[in-house]
């Protein structure tokens, strides 16, 4: 069984981590150091070509003698967030390197150019911001990052040459020509544990917008204000939010989390004379977002006007939804077929790397179900079962690309 | 006018400040010990024979040449909070003193024991507990206080000493045979402003019941959980809130106040696993505010199971209401009547020394509008006009009494 060989290898690379609870391997750290030398032997003994580019990559190749083959890159990242799981990127490395090596051993050839890539960052922990090694390799790094500075006060330019690489030769590591690109990765979402799945076909990646909104009223004496006379802008933002909840829910294809709220000057005896909070509003359909948020402004209006208090909405971020290919998803139907595995589509609430390839070439994901859709967690769990079904799938991807 | 004479002695106390914005004279400080004495001149200048006794209270006594005269204590506070305003418990000591001045002078003599008393201690910022002046003087302070330390680390006891007192006096410094106090303060809300009236009779004052509550689901990604399969304790909190709200504004003499809240992890793209907030209720009614309360937990049951939440409410606080007096409300309608003021009646939402001589003694209070019904302040604000209808009211008050 592949599934329990790419466990066993998943258990070894865990073992690269920062002590502490569950898996902390970061960005161009000792520990990547390690994970990428044990990831290169892997690509190495299963007859992959290695080598490493100058953002802390490591990068397998197969070279089809066919002249004119396409080239198809999967890629994952291999590293976690703080105290994370053993399977969130690293999956998405091993399993494709299990599977190619049984292929290549029972078929000899592929009859197309195949790279099989761990990116250095995707989390984005360190220099807080994400994607780092697929940037890079799809071409859309922006140079300016090389000053951001981690924690320490060490900018990206320096962590790289302290890890052996060379910043000043990032523009070349784009790799040209690529045909498509596919990412296997856990859902981190409990959608396939509830439809009793394994795996599952992404439709695309959902976009996100952020929103902060604030409400002004009047602060006050909890005790000596009458109801009918406060300007409470907390009452306001929970009616908001209430709203805003009621009619997500009514939607299909889209969701909105309140993560954060505060309340001023926050004190027990003291009525609410502002509210602060943040909107994160996710779906795979971007004009369905401006819509739903249009509504969501009205909402905000009405409330604050019922209960006299004035408000801003500020948007903090928006990142579109990416597609993924058809043609991608129709080869993957094929192949979950030929495996035996029922087909389900479902669309990614996380981003991912192969939203850096989505305007280069063909993408598209596969996810692998997690236990109690848990992520970002020592507790990230996956079935030796499902990993099984992945490298069927990955076996009958490969006869039929 | 003497309502000009009490507002130009309250300018001049609010002289005797920290510096900063606003005034913060707090307990056993060098602020107070200069508002002790300025308050003993003015007092002497009054006529009355004064004495301070160990708490750190200055007391202005007139006695009756009626040996069976009974005894009237008028009383409020010299303290402020931090950056508060000039008319928080200072009016309630001026205005009688200046009131009692001008009345001996016409009428030569009263014919009761009065006793006008500058409490130490209201506010409780220092040792985070209040009432201790009036506490000492009602025979209701409880003597573990005395170790209580404040942010220095500095005993009650100690600062008692350093203040120049002699705490294990403390005992002996209950007044007796007190058969009623009165208390003059600002509103510190907006219904005599609303009710363009300068002053009202105090029917009582709220009790307040504070809770606790805490919701738990389940955190989790804002992207890859669908709406429905969400265990989101933070949209339980603001229905809870809303539902809370909606209650209490549908029913009299009772104000809820939900203050704090926090979501957590409280992360703007994390499902909240948990929300916490607090609920502050009140009331002149406590039977009021247990059958609410009993409604509000069963709110919370039916939202809880609907979001598939937990939770648990616990109860941070209980103060009983204190309801003023019938005989001292009566002699207040007919003082405003023939002061020739309108008889406009409201609760207290906010506590007073009144509170200690409930349980001892006739007790009532009278409110003198405040603009905004701002207090807690630098922005504090009363008219000469309205303190000139407190000296009339008090003067009839004197005579009726």
């Amino acid at each position: 069984m592949l599934g329990k060989e790419a466990f066993n290898i998943l258990e070894s690379l865990s073992t690269f981590s920062e002590s502490g609870e569950g898996i902390t391997r970061l960005f161009l750290t000792k520990e990547h150091k390690a994970s990428n030398d044990f990831i290169e032997e892997l690509m190495k003994d299963a007859g992959l070509q290695t080598r490493r580019d100058n953002i802390g990559n490591v990068i397998g190749e197969y070279f089809s003698k066919n002249k004119n083959a396409k080239t198809l890159v999967i890629g994952s990242h291999q590293d976690t967030v703080i105290h994370g799981g053993k399977y969130d990127g690293a999956l998405g490395v091993i399993t494709p390197i299990v599977c190619f090596k049984h292929f290549l051993k029972e078929n000899k050839e592929l009859n197309f150019n195949l790279k099989i890539i761990s990116f250095g960052d995707e989390e984005g922990v360190r220099f807080a911001t994400t994607y780092l090694g697929s940037k890079v390799v799809a071409g859309i790094f922006d140079k300016k990052l090389l000053d951001r500075k981690d924690e320490n006060g060490i900018t990206l330019k320096e962590a790289l040459i302290n890890f052996g690489l060379d910043p000043s030769k990032i523009d070349n590591e784009k790799i040209n020509n690529i045909d498509s690109y596919l990412e296997i990765h856990i859902e981190q979402g409990p959608v396939l544990e509830e439809k009793k799945l394994g795996v599952g076909i992404v439709t695309a990646i959902q976009g996100s917008h952020r929103y902060n909104f604030t409400l002004e009223g009047m602060a006050g004496h909890a005790g000596t204000i009458p109801m009918n006379m406060r300007r409470d802008a907390g009452i306001g933002a929970a009616e908001i939010i209430c709203k805003i909840n009621s009619l997500i829910k009514n939607k299909k294809n889209i969701v909105a989390t309140i993560g954060r709220i505060n309340f001023f000057p926050g004190a027990i005896n003291v009525i609410p004379g502002k509210a602060v909070f943040d909107l994160d509003i996710r779906s795979i359909d971007n004009d369905l977002i401006f819509s739903s948020v249009e509504e969501i402004k009205n909402i905000t209006k009405e409330i604050c006007d019922k209960n006299n208090l004035t408000f801003s909405i500020k948007q903090t971020n928006e990142v579109e939804p990416n597609i993924c290919n058809e043609e991608i998803i129709n080869l993957l139907k094929d192949s979950f077929k030929n495996a035996g595995e029922e087909i389900f589509l479902l669309p990614s609430g996380a981003g991912h790397d192969a939203q850096s390839f989505d305007k280069i070439c063909k993408m598209g994901m596969i996810f692998v179900r997690c236990k109690d859709g848990i992520s970002h967690n020592p507790l990230e769990s996956v079935t030796v079962e499902d990993l099984d079904k992945v490298c069927k799938i990955l076996n009958e991807f490969f006869k039929l690309y």
